[in-house]
């Protein structure tokens, strides 16, 4: 065993290829044990085990900065640079991220969750070298599917025109969470499949040889033909337009040859990508076989390959797809865009049952937001299914392409709330506070999965512009679904239980935790209203009228940023309405980000929890007792 | 003389070549001569004048749907489509509009001030027409500058993949609004100067029979050799590879060409990408001579091409170029990061002064924020200067890279607020509302051009995370300019005026407005303190608390979106305080999109003038009296 002696990626040097290959063999049981316990990236990270060795064998971290394109396949990375201990606790509370984190290793010099960021972190490290006059290495190493994103190929764009020395290693697997799409796959698959690239280029120096020598008014064109031939017959070319250097495809699971083109690629003058063809789920074959259910997985059983299903409701998400076949039936100018989420966002019954109509753009949420703007424009009713941390991508693309042309579309924002393991990259919880001061939108939230339905058929009967449902990454309530779908007047909120002097504005899942909290309080005597407040916008200004015009002191609830969410808008609202003597609280998520963990337990982090909950209501009663002092003083 | 009688581009299908042309000249008198009066973007319109008639004499629209990418380069569509007599009201209230705009014509299709959206859009309404089995064309025309944003490359990407039926129709002039940078730019340079390009298809075709019959081992690399040499010699591979047809280059001041080359795209099966190449400016020698300064300008003399420059103390972008250089001098960290803004954003002089760290990505600002991240990861001081409106391009990035990294990165805001000619696209009024709820980040905005210079010391000896000035686009106030540069305690306040029971909370140019507030509502006998609330996060905990113990009523008064901004995070301090009796009332801009005009006639548009502040104000005293009436029964 190599494996329990690595601590740091410098004791990789002394290893042969074939110890390394034997690392590998370790490496890649010890990610499927304890994979199979705690669940995570498995496939992602069983394809870049030879990847990741080689690189650690050929470059220096940490002085060479290795930066990992989405964190989540950087497990290797993590047992190599001293952290194999901590995958009992990996994405639990206080636990090993699942993604690069900085404050866990020196080796860590990048984070991200959100995929393309890598290529402008190393130019932007690359640059910060060279302006202090260092000379450290600065390796990016990007999948294709992320190399797809806009942000990608702007960094790509200014670094083959700085020609700084950096390099791009794209593990290439077909892959991203969803099989890829889109030309520049088309063109990987291309140089990938094509026999020819790969022993084209002695070939085609005899070849040169055999042309005989042209003079006359050809002659300077058949000079450029030479020229241009080993260009052409060698692949990459796309890449070396860009100015890049290419050099590949080379075997992704071939430690000797990888470490031979690094050692290459060192060597070169400015940018160069090595292309690097893996296998997603390498050596685990239910993975292989299944890459995309096995790129992030819950708890199985390793000898099966058979997942451990949660028990419970159905997920927000499965309603959605369910829901969005149904009304897909009924009108064909339904059409589900998606940025590389077909299985993430419940999408593939209607992907299924409407191949025509079901559109994945690869990553790319900014053209998704956009091509759903022109969409609507020609009389299409399109759904832009995204989680809500991923259509911060599109933030510009919905003010200036989809509310400012007040077009059609239909926002279906998942994940929206805590996401539990993911942590902090990919918290759902600012897309009120960004959304809500566009012009024209209508943003609504369901309290349980029956209301998700109606809300999807609100938004389709809806033609005055944008409009938005929410819905969180957990199960359902396990309430009954209707089966006709009624639309619900926009801006009506509704009150789901009745009480008299104190009032709960609740949001989604808040509903549930409100409705307990009334409970809890009745026995103490407390008549607390709760409201689901289901439209963040608009407002239902007739009720928030009648609560302030009945003295009700209110308490926002939400899992969502406080600063700029319902509450806010619930204070503006008053404050418009010169009604300055109401009794407003918020409870939201304080102005920071959390990390990973259950989302039982990042709620609790944020004190959003029965006690709280109690507690803020309470803490009315005494003010509401000096309120009410004040005014039988003054009658 | 022809233009007077054109009113629908049909008319221009019985003109000959000829015609088009002496039809060029007319519409280049017309707007040299209109623009003259007006200003505008008169060195892009120059550069598509042929293009536009050539496309109009191709297609037809509005049936075929003409999209215009950044549509500042429209006019001369405008005049073929019946808007040449409104030319005098150009970019004016109420006048037509300097972009695309759909109210106007049912030839414009697409509105966008934003760069590079057209192609989402053209795949949209393509992907429309195909479901609803419709034969119109989708032609998309798009800057070469614009191609190098990211969202577009996203488009270019699914485009190529699906074969949907569309035209691109690359409007080549080597310049965006400023030079172009990047790897794309180097290639389509190539392109351009390789004049084997142009007359390589035939000859390529000799050669290939000039290479002698090879067999054995290397016959099928030899026959693959063959098959690749015409694509390898001919241009456009890179978009080739994409899987579009390349046709081109051509000169976009051939009326004859151009008509030819579009009629052979459109006999193109699937995506097809016409490149033109045009000069800007074209016809009007100060115009080619400077596209640069000519892209958008003042009015100007026509003979000596003298542009009439607007008397005022100089504009905050100017102070903030100025000062920049100053404090580079001084801190040899400081990076200036500009997506393709250099001259807009004051960064000349910094650029000249230093070279090596002045970084212009192109129209990239993903890329740029993520940059910037990198660089103060590793230590740099990055000041990404940028325009309030393109910054939200940026927000996924700001959140996910600069603010989750609390990376030292210094955001240098232009444009914020009011915009005027540019219009509803261009407004900088969400900023703060998309900002604000970002953990770590801190935002200030100076009540004046000299408290700007201190902002900027403020942001570079802050060295906890990321921070952001922001400044209007306007002259500054003429106040005397500090020498010595002082940071600015973070999060406090100023009062720059006394006062009593009221106060006007107010950010930026609204300081002098509620200055000249307060004067006019002395006479009255309204003492009114006004506070130069000049860090919008964090806020000035201490005053708030100050102003809300003393009873005072307070104002908030700024030029930006009032849901989201200021006015909500003074009302979120004051319900978490629990400071429930606090009078605040909010003046900012309601929810909705407000057209092009001038800066005064937006701010008249919705209120924010002297007389509605100083209403607001006396609406208080109302209210005021009754408050007081209350306590005084109460003890």
């Amino acid at each position: 065993m190599l494996l329990p002696n690595i601590n740091h990626p410098k004791q990789l040097k002394n290893l042969t290829v074939d110890q390394l290959n034997d690392l590998a063999g370790e490496i890649r049981r010890f990610l499927i044990e304890k994979l199979s316990v705690t669940g995570g990236h498995l496939a992602p990270n069983l394809g870049v085990v030879e990847l990741t060795l080689a690189l650690h064998y050929c470059f220096d971290s940490p002085q060479d900065k290795l930066i990992f394109d989405v964190g989540h396949q950087a497990y290797v990375h993590k047992i190599l640079t001293g952290r194999m201990d901590k995958f009992d606790t990996l994405r639990k509370k206080n636990g090993l991220c699942g993604f690069v984190k900085r404050s866990e290793s020196e080796h860590d010099v990048w984070e991200a969750g959100h995929s393309s960021t890598s290529l402008s972190a190393a130019m932007g490290m690359a640059m910060a070298r060279d302006l202090k006059g260092e000379d450290n290495r600065v390796i990016a190493l990007i999948g294709d599917g992320a190399l797809t994103g806009g942000m990608a190929f702007e960094a790509l764009n200014h670094i083959g025109h700085e020609k700084k020395k950096l390099m791009v290693v794209l593990n290439d697997n077909e892959m991203s969470i969803a099989p890829n799409v889109g030309a520049m796959h088309n063109y990987l698959s291309k140089i990938r499949s094509d026999r020819t690239y790969l022993r084209a280029k002695d070939e085609v120096e005899m070849l040169l040889k055999k042309i005989p020598a042209i003079g006359g008014k050809l002659a300077k064109t058949a000079e450029k033909m030479k020229d241009s031939l080993k260009f052409a017959m060698v692949p990459g070319r796309l890449f070396e337009e860009l100015g890049f250097t290419y050099l590949g495809p080379v075997d992704g699971h071939d430690v000797g040859k990888l470490i031979d083109t690094f050692n290459q690629a060192d060597n070169v003058e400015g940018p160069v990508l090595v292309h690097v063809v893996t296998t997603k789920g390498k050596g685990y074959s239910p993975a292989e076989s299944d890459s995309h259910k096995w790129h992030g997985i819950t708890p199985y059983k390793i000898e099966s390959g058979k997942v451990l299903k949660a028990v419970g409701n159905p997920m927000y998400t499965e309603i959605f797809g369910q829901t969005l076949v149904e009304l897909g039936e009924q009108d064909e100018r339904i059409v589900a865009v998606t940025p590389a989420m077909p299985g993430g966002s419940g999408l593939i019954p209607f992907g299924k049952t409407f191949p025509e109509r079901m559109i994945d753009v690869g990553i790319a949420e900014q053209h998704a937001a956009t091509l759903c703007a022109a969409l609507a424009m020609e009389g299409m009713k399109p759904v832009f299914a995204v989680y809500s941390t991923f259509m911060q991508r599109a933030y510009d693309q919905i003010v200036h392409d989809i509310c400012r042309h007040n077009a059609n579309v239909m926002f279906a924002i998942d994940r929206a709330g805590f996401v539990g393991a993911d942590g902090e990259t990919h918290q759902g919880v600012y897309d009120i506070a960004f959304m809500r001061h566009i012009p024209n939108i209508v943003l609504m939230m369901p309290k349980d999965e029956n209301e998700l339905r109606h809300m999807m058929k609100t938004a389709l009967d809806y033609d005055d512009g944008p409009i938005a449902y929410r819905y969180p990454r957990i199960h359902g309530r396990g309430v009954e679904l209707d089966k006709e779908l009624v639309p619900i007047p926009i801006g009506s909120w509704e009150t789901v239980r009745a009480g008299e002097g104190y009032a709960i504005l609740a949001v989604g899942p808040m509903v549930q935790l409100a409705e307990e909290a009334a409970e809890l309080l009745k026995r103490e005597g407390l008549s607390v209203q709760v409201v689901n407040a289901r439209f963040l916008k608009p407002l239902d200004e007739t009720m928030l009228k009648e609560l302030a015009a009945s003295g009700t002191s209110m308490l926002v609830l939400e899992e969502a940023s406080q600063a700029g969410s319902l509450g806010s808008a619930v204070l503006e609202f008053f404050a418009e309405q010169e009604l300055f003597d109401t009794v407003v609280s918020l409870m939201g998520i304080e102005d920071r980000f959390i990390e990973h963990g259950s989302i039982p337990e990042q709620r609790e982090e944020v004190g959003l929890t029965l006690e709280q909950v109690c507690n803020r209501i309470r803490s009315f009663k005494t003010s509401r007792a000096s309120t009410l002092g004040k005014r039988s003083l003054m009658s």
